[in-house]
């Protein structure tokens, strides 16, 4: 509502979508108030790191009292911009775009919307994912600036992906949810939030054989 | 080989899949050296983060000449463990286990090798995606002792997971990949990875939102 929460770091805004699940498993289990300490506890972060975290964002708690479950998620999904539309698209109608367009957390714990689905596989146009179409990617242009999406999670091929992004910030997207394996290099007010997988499995297999040699 | 490389910060090893996906695309354009400054121009990192993140391996390059690729690329490849085997399951079937087991990139540029995908669900029990069958989860842990498998990529949903996380484990499981949107824990002597997607996607929309408010 117009708070001027500009200086946030980096590593802050990347926990609150943690603070954000915690606090939504909380409130399904109808738990009103949670002190620091026990927060701190469930998440496995200490407690300071949490009352640092959130006094960023005015202070939520009480002292003696802890933290409104329910008051501290409706401001922290406020911050997220979760009060907000968030329609989004998602561009390659595959098993990994279709397992987004599936994945009912995002829609019902968060509140996007996919409004479609795009590709270029006649197979694949025309059927249905959660009641979401997979329309013809000729469609895209026209769709994106008459629904006003700002949102495109992108799951086309690496070879694709970057002229793909550009016409779609053209078009008016904002922020792309990367899951092509290569780096977007696009303009600054737009923003690009990559899921590298094969990064993520490299790390973990770094970390296997690092442990197990370690062991021995 | 044998080499105690031991003491290497966490934000160094994240940073070497990165590395290596661009020293791949390097080596498959045929370039056989490049210097710090070029490959830190191409991967927007500072030249002197590369040669400080490459030193902690000995460093690879050679005053005048810059990094051999071919070298560079195998001896990170052997840091990351890729030179090992590194045999992998998929528990869950659904769209992103069929999604992960098409993925070529980790089979074809990195080595891995899916051996089976797990579902209980009648209707995926038996079918092949991309010639790997999808069993039963109750051969599972036979398939898991008798192939001497330590990787396994958990697409469950999230109240299976933690159940299902700790029995892979007791069956021999070193590193869990995990897409479920819950915290696992497990003994210390367990990697796991997380790819939180929904919490990725409200970090994208933090910063959407906060680019356009502060553009306003």
């Amino acid at each position: 509502m117009g708070n001027s929460e500009k200086s946030i770091s980096s590593a802050v805004i990347k926990r609150l979508p943690r603070y954000f699940r915690y606090l939504g498993v909380l409130k399904a289990n109808n738990i009103t108030r949670i002190s620091s300490k026990e927060l701190s506890e469930q998440m496995m972060v200490t407690a300071s790191q949490i009352r640092q975290d959130l006094n960023n964002f005015g202070g939520f708690g009480q002292q003696g009292y802890g933290y409104n479950v329910d008051n501290l998620y409706t401001e922290i999904g406020k911050i997220l911009g979760l009060d907000k539309r968030n329609d989004m698209i998602i561009v390659g109608a595959g098993n990994l775009g279709q397992a987004l367009a599936n994945y009912q957390s995002f829609n019902e714990d968060y509140g996007y919307k996919v409004m479609a689905l795009f590709d270029v596989n006649p197979k694949l146009i025309g059927i249905s994912v959660r009641g979401v179409k997979v329309l013809d990617i000729d469609e895209m242009e026209s769709f994106i600036k008459a629904h006003d999406i700002k949102i495109a999670a992108l799951t086309l091929p690496k070879d694709q992906a970057p002229e793909m992004a550009k016409r779609l910030v053209e078009w008016g997207i904002k922020g792309i949810w990367n899951f092509a394996p290569i780096d977007l290099h696009l303009p600054e007010d737009v923003t690009v939030e990559n899921v590298h997988l094969a990064e993520s499995l490299m790390t973990l297999t770094y970390n296997i054989h690092n442990r197990e040699e370690s062991g021995d």
